[in-house]
């Protein structure tokens, strides 16, 4: 497996070198890595576990290896870095035939090659359990951003702004709508005319929004959601020591959505951040919309208020982070 | 579970700057790590899965965290580097009683404490597969080594000598003994006396050797032997372009243990390495025993030679790679 790997990443490892990166070490017991030394080192984790955050026939396998590395990509995302290696673990059924391993590396790789990742190590094992042995990978995202400039969840001050990128909410409506149909599989070779830019399927992690708010030192505090705006922007709160209030008027939902889904609906991987109310932020930023939702409050409970639409006339209450648990309702939460 | 690695791990993390790291980041979408301008980043990952490198009625909890970490750590000191920082992601069954967790995060953390190595992230998640659901934990260590010195596989020359550490195949005997009485659960609370410096539960991992040779200057290649030293030495061979030819009447070998273990046992994780014949290595470097038990070679086809004890007059043969599978004999080699 790791020499199909090397041959897969070896076409697809021309961009390296523009993110600053030497890369070294392959062969050996250690990847080798070499970051400017103007800059700090980012580091991320994330499973994707069959039957949690995916099901086999489900997600077509080019998407399963895409999705594994955007979550990463997302988080390096979320720090403004610029992402540079990747880490991949791998462990797969006996039975499981080539061509899925083939096709989520082709999926991860596709991915990791638009951004200038290079798949730089991990490792590969027989998952146990026999009959009910599952798929589970586990990548690790490396990055870079210069020393101290790195967006942190903690510097939201009261009176700053909050911020969300893109829409809210549709990768949990396309999931909605597949659970509506659950006999249908999605045949890989005729994918519906939408499902290239199907954002449960191959979401676009926000790297170049997360850069240009770090450059222009515009954000305060960032993070990406995941796991839904209300448990995401608790984070937020919870690290920064504040409150905040979100109006549920200003959310950007799809068409047709549910006020439900853009409030708990998990990995739309949009950035959440906040601004001092006296930057201004555009409307939209390396082609992403940005949309402004609330306000950081003072809060000694860091509760999280949501105003309802203000011409509505209903008044406002609380919100309990309730993000979406992706397809197992007891996956552990951290 | 994050909280509790947190609150275990805070506990133990006063030797983090000693070893020139600055960890940030905690609570935010990734790790922030700064590493001395002058070094270079030595990354490994490694699975540790239940049924292929661990058995819940063999191994105590604390054992099993123990492992997973020095497993990295032995790359990292196969490279001649320090360790900086882990990432452990777990996946575990949701009946899985909480103290076999602590127990496993006791072991791991008290290894990481005796070398400076933060737990500096990670992720969580329950194992899919319902009643057959299994531990399976994927383990990233940093470490860090002065850029261009850390020691590769690839520099063995012919007429360079291949050392080792320590002795060989003394996990695969201990197995081997666990094997012959598989219905004696071993007692985390009545260890038997031998326990805790037992070769196969706790490994020390060469990171002081590993050092050494790097400052001196002294090793051309080097490799840790966690897949047998059939295997292991197969693998510099390779990157190094080269072939071999060992002595068994030179593998330091546990008393009472055979040639096969020696030969193909795995997990010993010794170091293996070459040097210069001009250079002296001492019979013992921090400590540990280093042996001499053979030879680089030219060699077209990269296979490695066996001597056989000279004075027995057996020809020499050829060994081939047959490391030894862990658990499982159907783990998927890399």
């Amino acid at each position: 497996l790791i020499q199909r790997i090397r041959k897969m990443s070896a076409e697809r490892t021309s961009g390296v070198r523009a993110a600053g990166l030497i890369q070294l070490g392959i062969g050996d017991d250690t990847a080798i890595l070499r970051f400017p030394p103007t800059h700090e080192v980012l580091v991320t984790s994330d499973f994707s576990l069959e039957g949690v955050h995916f099901r086999r026939d489900w997600h077509p396998p080019g998407a399963v290896g895409y999705r594994c590395l955007a979550r990463g990509l997302s988080d390096i995302a979320a720090m403004g870095g610029a992402p540079v290696a990747a880490f991949l673990s791998l462990s797969l059924p006996a039975k499981l035939p080539q061509r899925w391993v083939d096709g989520f590396l082709r999926g991860l790789l596709a991915l990791a090659h638009q951004y200038g990742v290079t798949l730089a190590g991990g490792d590969t094992a027989q998952s146990p359990g026999a009959s009910a042995a599952k798929i589970l990978a586990d990548i690790v995202v490396l990055g870079s951003a210069p020393r101290g400039q790195a967006i942190r969840r903690s510097g939201a001050k009261p009176g700053d702004l909050i911020y969300v990128t893109g829409t809210l909410g549709a990768s949990a409506l396309e999931l909605e709508t597949m659970y509506a149909q659950p006999k249908k599989k999605l045949d890989p070779k005729k994918p519906p005319a939408h499902f290239f830019s199907s954002r449960h399927f191959y979401p676009q992690p926000r790297l170049a929004v997360g850069r240009f708010l770090r450059q222009r030192g515009l954000a305060t505090a960032m993070i990406d959601v995941s796991d839904g705006l209300s448990t995401d922007l608790d984070h937020l709160c919870r690290e920064s020591g504040v409150g905040a209030q979100i109006f549920a008027g200003l959310l950007p939902r799809a068409e047709g959505d549910t006020l439900e889904h853009a409030l708990h609906g998990g990995e739309d991987y949009e950035l959440l951040f906040t601004a001092s109310a006296y930057r201004k932020i555009g409307r939209s930023i390396a082609g992403v919309p940005v949309t402004h939702i609330g306000e950081i409050r003072r809060s000694s409970t860091r509760v999280i208020l949501l105003g309802e639409l203000p011409s509505d006339g209903r008044r406002s209450r609380k919100l309990l982070p309730r993000g979406w648990e992706h397809f197992a309702t007891a996956r552990r939460r951290p």
